[in-house]
């Protein structure tokens, strides 16, 4: 293939054709997406509305932006909405002009991939093991001053940390007396316990300084559908609105949703269902001799291989040909061929990672 | 509404919100879109797969380019997908560089927009009503001298004049003297009779100057998925390609696509009737006292009013309010309030449509 490797997790299609099966048969433990998949109601709604596919969407998103207002109680005007959150990284890194941005490594990598595609060099601040792979504040402050932007996943992907909204806030404070930009993802936010005290939104109409991304899906499962949110004042989100074409998002995932947002009862079953698994998968990976898995509070773990024998593009492949994928970490910057990244899924999936963990963990002991 | 105002067609929503109404009971001329709606095919292929909206779209298109590249007969090396071919409008004008672009006037309002967004100039050539609207070839092979890029829609929108390869291909060359890229939108190539003669995919290997965009959306009936290609030489497609991100292509529109190019009935049938009934269409209208439909190789028809009595945006506002949606072409550089677009509609459709402009420029006549 000439395209540029394709360097995520998720890619179901592609294990699909390597084991000459139905992608429906892999367990995919590789992408973050609710493991309940779509609302019921979200998926009613899709059926009930497929022939509207023979229109153009809505290019104001009408519905969905007073949806999306009741749900993060943030005015439709300062909203620009995408084909994905990756649609929107990719065009704010171009828009915006960054020459100069600061992430953290590790982090996701299309922060970096988007700045450097539009020109720009990006900086990284190492976020430390040993320190738990917590934001190190003071460090990030100091490279602010050489910088036009810093993204911030909140919470932190593969890391899973998540960080206080006053603790962001100190940070963005620093940014403005920079003239630096913060850009703050809050893609996993809906999965995070009292996320009230996280998520940053509320920061929204005191600082011009701040842009926020949001994502649905991962949290309502509709990657295949695409739909992200960026959040920011005026001057920026008019900026980006004038970049893009207008009619970006599709129909499907309009429906989907609004649909979804009206789901009071998914959503909630999804945060018990995560917030149990999450701490069941976190303390039965730390039981397999050689795996330790660090505590974070997204709807994934990062599980560290302390075993010598194997890498983690090993382990990776190796469960694969079982039809369970894990993300290999090796391609992160800050971490190396010792790390993988799991979602947290339903407890009869997350048993069969731990079933195939656990053999292939014991084969690398006796190997 | 602060955003920057919808300048298309094709807002069956908006206008179902004024006329308080369903979306489905709007009579839509004003998009160019295949009024058999999408192919039986697509429809059950989305059915069938809509649980794989729980994952994220193969970022590869793997089944999709295969597809695509027995249809188009181009490499699949040479394809950028879009999330319509708008998207690569825009990815285009930002990612090229391109600072002087020349269109014609009038045409597809995106190409100048997306240029001046990424901060470019526009240099229009003007479409003549005297040459039937015709390409004016030595004025636009002028212009090339001092142009980055060049965007000529074939057939073109709203006029829907077509030109032959031949004489593009003079046109590419010319360009190729000067440093000048040549975009040519075939979004509507596939209504076109005798298309073989008109697409310069077959010039795609021997021009590195020559980008071709073409579109699913219209003759597929599929805008509300979403679906656009750029074709091009590998510095282009290459630069493209790494500026967006990897899921840009949906689940569903990737299916949709695979069973549409897979339904040569449906397709066979498209063409018949859009052929039948565009004749029908430009008699019928040009039969209506005040009103001159110009003939075209496309699925719409460019209509001038020559009642002095009425403008095209009266004229689109009173058929709007009957639930028949016309575009006006106010907005279109080149032309003025004088002129509608009309998309060839099935026979029962396009009935309406002539009952509704004979009365209404029966009033004006009267009025």
């Amino acid at each position: 293939m000439i395209h540029a490797a394709y360097k995520h997790g998720g890619d179901v299609f592609g294990a699909a054709r390597s084991l000459q099966c139905n992608p429906r048969e892999i367990y995919d433990f590789s992408a973050n997406i609710n493991p309940l998949g779509l609302s019921h109601m979200a998926l009613a709604a899709i059926k009930d509305n497929l022939d509207l596919i023979r229109h153009y969407p809505d290019p104001l998103c009408r519905e969905l932006r007073g949806a999306l207002t009741g749900y993060l109680k943030v005015a439709s005007e300062k909203m620009v909405l995408g084909n994905g959150a990756s649609e929107l990284i990719y065009l704010l890194a171009r828009v915006m002009g960054f020459r100069r941005a600061v992430v953290t490594a590790p982090t996701f990598v299309e922060y970096g991939a988007a700045i450097t595609a539009a020109g720009g060099v990006v900086n990284e601040v190492p976020l430390l093991e040993e320190e738990g792979f917590a934001l190190p504040v003071p460090r990030v402050k100091k490279a602010l001053c050489n910088a036009d932007v810093l993204f911030i996943g909140n919470p932190n992907n593969p890391t899973g940390g998540a960080v206080k909204r006053y603790i962001i806030q100190s940070i963005i404070d620093t940014a403005r007396t920079h003239g630096t930009t913060v850009v703050v993802d809050e893609a996993f936010m809906d999965f995070v316990h009292h996320q009230e005290h996280f998520t940053v939104l509320p920061l929204l109409d005191d600082y011009p300084n701040l842009i926020v991304l949001y994502s649905l899906t991962k949290f309502f499962g509709i990657p295949g559908l695409r739909l992200g949110v960026l959040m920011a004042g005026e001057p920026i989100f008019k900026k980006i609105e004038d970049a893009k074409d207008p009619w970006n998002v599709n129909s499907l995932a309009q429906i989907a949703a609004v649909a979804s947002l009206a789901d009071k009862e998914y959503m909630a079953q999804t945060r018990q269902l995560i917030w149990l698994e999450r701490d069941f998968l976190h303390r039965a990976i730390s039981l397999i001799p050689g795996l330790k898995a660090f505590i974070g509070e997204a709807n994934f773990l990062l599980v560290k291989i302390q075993s010598s024998t194997i890498s983690s593009t090993q382990l990776a492949a190796q469960t694969a040909k079982q039809g369970v994928l894990v993300r290999d970490c090796a391609n992160f910057n800050g971490l190396n061929n010792k790390y993988i990244r799991v979602a947290v899924r339903t407890r009869a999936e997350n048993v069969v990672l731990l079933k195939v963990l656990r053999e292939i963990m014991k084969g690398a002991a006796n190997g």
